[in-house]
């Protein structure tokens, strides 16, 4: 790194980057102090977003390229978080340790290219600096189309659905952490690891049931925390049924134990599935355009979240996925 | 920090904050995965930048008050290098050790609110993670007029302006390195360190002159590269009189060689000094709206940067700041 030096690190990304950022749209890009873009006659969207080394991922147990790829994808996955929103434009920071080769670094951003192109996001520009541990930091700048949801438009009697099943990242990550990276897991573990290091954005899904729901959140927390948000958000309470959670075949296989695919699923971070609200009158439509749905609850009046299994309360206890 | 949390955390940024982030034009904001605002007929300009601790600060030379404020003011340059541009929404991303008070970390965003309010700039968001070293990193998005202004406009026989001294920084940087920042210093030793760690943006300036220069960037990274910079991106030369550069009457008292001088004002970074292009026919009008200008060469058709003094070349050697 030290020979590469930051000008040499801006000509490998340059490269890697050769043939993105080409659009009438842009007015200044590269090589200038900003980024300049016309933008159309829709509302703009941001979200950022900080990925730290050892604090969010470990260099041992991903990948730099599924890194790349992950980086995007959970930044692609809180516009989605808007509904009716597409991105466009992504600006990457790096921070860099002294020690980082060519290749680790041509293979990180090879992953973020490869999301990019996914979503047709252009690569608008970023900087690069030294930094102890290494440290990835994206805006994302999208456009919203006409039906924008917020966390705070649930409305009682709404029910509560999830795009997919819940749990799958955090037993990869227990899977990771117990055996380590280079360890030969079965399909079922590889499937767990590939939900926890290569998120998949719902941003299809959102841009489709967008014009029929009250609220959305991207579980990056866990489902607890994500219903919470949206509870208080929207001033209302909620009842969650466990039992509906919708739980993967691996997970299961996996995870035999119900109590520790529940505490997986509610407490777990990093599935990066959307949670949303929607009138019970156009539930069925909603599933039926992403069939993928599972209602899990509903909304009422109470301002309190409570959880069920079987018909009887659980008393459950906050215990997500905290920074600090 | 442990017993603070990340919840804690923003709750101390949302007080800090208060009162900031009311718009008509805010469609989302705080307490939604994105920030979503309504853009206006113009283009938008958006600038990205990291401060690394110890990279880029270190804690026992800048106060989180003036912290806070460079952090911003560096990025609002980035806004005004385009010329005609107005930054107006900020998003701020904080890497936080876990030992960091929150008397610090309510300094540091006291210092961001104060430069964001002097140039009417919403705080719209961002994220706080955990890190090893204090990160800050900055995205701002500006409204452009019609006058953008790249690097790439030079033309043949354009003067070469700046918008003030140069080396002050890095003279600053010195005396805090040499002395510590308890050192009781003289006026015109603070002067120079209030310029290091107090840059400001030249907004103002950048808009007054926008319509009639050719090119412009901020010396981020010194004098030296900043034409270099320009020179390159509009495929052009360049002769930099040596003895026309300005320097402060503090910096020349304070280190009375010359040689140190003009080293600190070509290869010291963080001047933030805007360094611009004008045809000759517009210079005069350049300086009458920016009395502080100095005119400091002449673009030329050789595609070298060559540096005289007094009629005779200075081979001159890159040594700027770099990262790596």
């Amino acid at each position: 790194m030290a020979s590469l030096g930051e000008f040499g690190l801006i000509e490998i990304i340059k490269k890697q980057f050769s043939g993105t950022g080409k659009s009438k749209n842009i007015v200044a890009g590269f090589g200038d102090d900003c980024f300049c873009f016309k933008p159309g006659k829709s509302d703009i969207c941001v979200t950022k977003d900080m990925l730290v080394e050892d604090v969010h991922f470990k260099k041992t147990l991903i990948g730099p390229f599924d890194l790349g790829c992950k980086a995007v994808e959970i930044n692609v996955s809180d516009i989605a978080s808007m509904g009716d929103a597409k991105p466009k434009y992504i600006f990457i920071g790096l921070g860099c340790p002294a020690g980082t080769s060519a290749d680790f670094i041509k293979k990180l951003y090879s992953g973020m290219k490869k999301t990019c192109d996914k979503y047709g996001v252009i690569i608008a520009g970023g900087d690069t600096v030294k930094a102890g541990k290494l440290i990835i930091s994206v805006t994302v700048i999208g456009e919203c189309g006409k039906n924008i949801v917020k966390r705070s438009g649930a409305k009682n009697g709404d029910f509560i659905g999830v795009t997919n099943t819940f749990g799958d990242s955090a037993a990869g990550l227990a899977l990771l952490t117990k055996f380590g990276a280079k360890h030969k897991f079965n399909k079922d573990q590889k499937f767990l690891i590939s939900r926890h290091n290569i998120p998949k954005a719902r941003l299809a899904e959102a841009n489709k049931i967008a014009e029929y729901i009250t609220s959305m959140t991207d579980a990056s927390d866990g489902l607890y925390i994500s219903v919470d948000l949206i509870a208080k958000a929207s001033g209302k309470g909620a009842n969650i049924y466990i039992e509906r959670i919708p739980l993967s075949r691996q997970l299961k296989k996996i995870e035999p134990d119900f109590f520790k695919q529940t505490k997986s699923a509610l407490y777990g971070g990093e599935d990066f599935e959307l949670v949303f609200t929607v009138p019970a009158s156009k539930a069925r439509i909603v599933k039926q355009l992403v069939p993928a749905v599972s209602y899990i609850g509903i909304i009422n009046n109470t301002k309190k979240v409570r959880y069920f299994y079987n018909g009887k309360e659980e008393k459950t206890k906050y215990s997500g996925f905290k920074h600090f």
